[in-house]
């Protein structure tokens, strides 16, 4: 494998398979001094963990994280911060009969011919169970752009299947079952998901994170621009297909002259960038939009082949998301902070506002 | 900055702005044997070269390539390739308008901002100029790809502003100057080009590139997806702002059971997951979509503010493209071709077809 | 931080201070099918492991490890592998008088100017005690190594002070609590180390390891020489001061006809190269010499500053190594195992033993 | 290959032949508003090219360097820096009779062993050529490290075969061939050297290097130390077998209140460390030392295989260095000085000095 690390200098490395006996990780490169606790991450997790509305998987998992490093009488310290989070609600025999077969659009298949083996309970590695240490790794971040930088973080579900708000109000998001920025649609998002769920089938949805407060000149041209590492860590996400900057696809159709965010000494105009120019941010909002595909664990029988290559049916009878995008919000948030974290240190430094107890000794360099 | 180098088996370096002297590049890890020579870089320079049509800039280079070094009696020797482009056709007072004053839309304040200075003779660095060198780099690799792994990468313009094609045939893309698959639709594209340049405007633009007889097993889990080094690779390049993999974006209206690709001994029935499960490669095409913002170099007048502050006008009068996504399809394939490369060699090793010349030695391990 | 990761394909990141609630680690790359248990780690873990004899330190830790994700059902499989080992011996109350106060020769001062703040217990980060992970670590890429490539990977103590051996056998290093090739000088060495621990003072050493089996052609010229990483691994061990590659400092007073080592259809004719020419692997025995510091953790006490800049005296009461070389041995064989391992990875590919499950099928590549 | 660049934000990556086209390489991660020109280049490629006195290698070679890009009206700009030397002096015929054969103690076996083809003309990569774009990497941070933070480095030879110097002064070692410390003996290591090129042969060598003001915190534990990461730039340099921090091997037979170093409130009392505890600096002077092997390039004849594997002798008659420690001595600063520069940048950031020229806007922040 050996692709479970991200950043440079804010580094994230992940392990942990779905049934296995834990999960966890490794946040290196965290700054000295930050207040921190478990109970700042668990806020995040409980946002992503499962079983919060009917409208996710039944799956039950408490999601505790434990910091083993890094912290030292309530602040970091500057050294790695050890995470761990152990499995809990496993039903594993769930998973016996797709031990040999592969579900049409998952990873079974890929996984199994890359590696000759995958440990099947849950998806095991291919699940997205490991989202739950981007999420507390992400919460680091999320704190310490807050509070040493002002830079603000938050996502919403911006369409699920076919269904858009209608209003937007930042203030609705965290008070339902979605993440949606809309009362008055809520109940026919609800609807949509009895009738799936009856049904057996999943749906696509798209996610929105918005990071406000960053200051001008993040990201590194040629190709670690802000907007491509933001690119690489949403597409990193499970079953996330399209990555959007500001517009995205919208500019296809876009004139020079419509796009362009106009300035004043007022600041811009528009921001049709989505707060990114060159690679580099503006100081504007940073704004990305993400696509989420169905899930392919589905009551539904498909057609599929067995490890043997014979033609079978394969239906998945576990518990699973009828939409993984409900739970993708607070996912996209962490993956954002992540990058900014990452190259904040990399413009500022990693321990830029640490002041040495002593000053320089005057005449040290004897050699 | 330090962000000028993709890869972590296949690595290329870049350098150069648009008005110095030179750019070029090092390609580091290309395997040992393969046939190479400046002319099979020089297809793909041709390709993307400007002043080939009307409807790009008239800016006139030759894009000539100097191989300076890892080719020995013509082929490759396992050592790092030194690349060389001169550049030729330099107005550099068509800028002098512009050294104190940002277009909107453009990397001149997101550059200045980070850097507190900049080239602003034909945007420096922030030009697309630089992605000559990434076309060289990945001429390499797809002629390695094609060789070696029967790995096949093909692109063409797939929207221009509102003009989507009527038909498609790959065989069109190389018989018009857009890289465009029906030929029926080109008049269209011509009279629509024609009129935006008269107005003095630019227009956005998606391409999609292709690649066919990729091997089961690319892609490492977790961060480095093949689909998230796809998506970093594709918004690095200039003006990029959205990235799809396979049904992209379309996946948000979808139904598990509309989405996934069935199985059957001969194979999958469908591609909507555009050849990548779980992050690693199927054996299906590998399909990605980008959207190209519209340029910024505009000659209709623009607010704007200069370096001391003061809201001003800006025209841009050099020699632009107005879309900038007529030349981007040779720049996508390469990058395209820069992630599968990079991804082979971490699954295959980078020396895996080399025969040593001598056996091992029995008893030489005399400590 | 942000270095807590080695290696480029087969990754090893570690967490963990001496006196918080664990150490552990993640190692990303190794390969799926490999036979792996705790009980594979465990052997060199007790091999490193504290109080295995009245030389060295008293502190009792189990240092059992436990693997938390990346092997299912006895095998590897090719996901990242979790490691944690539960910290049990504290007594953080020895260290409250050093908590504002720097041991000379310590890394006390450095830690604290640099972060501001250090988790003073037991030297907290920079304890030797996180070379456990490395050593776990190290286990499971020695296992590889073996099984795989019949490479084995073994080390000695090769002087301790003033104390050289008078013989040299294999067999012995396992015998004696010094890791010591040479029965005839143990007692010297008995008598040696209890009167420096009488005296309250500590010792340097110095440690080889050998690689025997080593295929030719490991190492990535110019900066990832193997010797380089070697280097760069042994050099990354707490207290290391020097590292040879074969003959080493011996070079500097050689003539090249002395040194070079001749070649015979038999193999080579010596090995002062130490198995590396040019950075890359010759299939002799690669050979290492390290030399390590004398600890600085005394009884006797020392001028220092404390963290107001006062002068004052310190001693350390706590329980220390008082020569770590003892220790070392596994340790650099661990890091030794983890470089070749690593560039076994890049040469070779990593998953290079698979076979994919079925084979590509014909006619899938529907776009 | 894939190895061919060093530093994570200062990065230096080379590449050619000896007797290809040209040498050269990218220098990426350099802060804007450096005052540059290749003049400043020069001073130390002057200082390492061949040809400067009888007792090294007579090629002749200008080493005049060209600075591509990244500088923009004197100053540098963040972009990075292009580097071109061509190689002028090239003598390939001289290789026609190692074509085929291995000179024992050379790269020329395991190069060809791993790439199963080599650049045979003058050691192709394997020469110790591609160090002269260390050397001008180097002087660019050099410059940095001196006038941005005070940072001095220099070297000096200070062991050739068995001769060392009697005394020591900083301000002879400019002054002769032999960047040697001691005026006195300067005349044994001609009459030596001489000897030794009469009758074909080789000598090892030692070279020490010392950084001054250098702060206090530079260095991230646990594998980016900074004395590992010195290591691993030491040991990558040709013909280095051993690295040396502060007392280095001396440390062996040390005791603890021997080795540590104490410290007052006028500063440390001795640096028995070399300026590093527990791999951060600690403001004293940085004090590395390596020991260069005797070149492999002899004209008294060698046993060795040629390509088929069968017995031949081989004799060197090209222009060969006796001791490649005289000219390693700019090679050792320049190392020195990328390894300082990118802690530097790690822990201030890559952009610290830069004044953006606008303020933030005031509610820019429309999404």
């Amino acid at each position: 494998m050996s692709g479970s690390s991200f950043g440079k200098l804010f580094v994230v490395t992940g392990f942990g398979e779905s049934h296995g006996p834990a999960i966890g990780g490794v946040v290196d490169g965290c700054p000295p001094g930050l207040e921190l606790s478990a109970a700042d991450l668990q806020v995040d997790l409980d946002r992503r963990k499962p079983g919060q509305s009917r409208h996710t998987t039944q799956r039950r998992e408490s999601d505790s994280v434990e910091i083993l490093s890094g912290v030292f009488e309530g602040r970091t310290t500057g050294t790695p911060i050890g995470l761990l989070i152990r499995n809990e609600d496993q039903r594993s025999k769930d998973y016996s009969e797709i031990a040999d077969r592969y579900r049409p659009g998952h990873a079974d298949y890929s996984y199994e011919q890359k590696y000759g083996v995958r440990d099947y309970r849950g998806g095991g590695r291919s699940s997205a169970r490991e989202t739950a240490v981007r999420v507390a790794a992400g919460a680091i971040a999320k704190k310490y752009l807050a509070e040493r930088c002002g830079i603000g973080i938050r996502g919403h579900l911006s369409q699920l299947g076919p269904i858009r708000p209608d209003t937007f109000d930042w203030d609705q998001v965290e008070r339902n079952a979605f993440f949606w920025p809309c009362a008055e649609t809520v109940p026919r998002l609800e609807s949509f998901m009895d009738d799936l769920r009856r049904e057996g089938n999943s749906i696509g949805a798209a996610v929105t994170v918005v990071a406000s407060g960053v200051p001008t000149g993040l990201g590194e041209p040629i190709f670690d621009r802000l907007d491509a590492d933001i690119a690489h860590a949403m597409m990193s996400i499970n079953a996330v297909k399209g990555v959007e900057i500001g517009d995205g696809f919208a500019c296809v159709g876009q004139k020079g002259t419509e796009h362009r965010d106009e300035m004043t000494s007022a600041g811009f105009l528009s921001n049709h960038a989505g707060g990114i120019l060159g690679g580099i941010s503006s100081g504007q909002d940073v704004v990305v939009r993400i696509a989420l595909k169905p899930t392919s664990s589905l009551r539904i029988p498909g057609r599929t082949l067995d490890r043997s290559g014979a033609e079978v049916d394969v239906v998945t009878t576990g518990r699973h998301d009828p939409c993984v995008g409900i739970r993708a919000t607070p996912i996209a948030e962490a993956m954002l902070a992540l990058v900014l974290m990452d190259h904040l240190l990399r413009q500022r430094g990693q321990n830029a506002e640490v002041k040495p107890p002593l000053p320089p000794f005057s005449g040290t360099s004897s050699s």
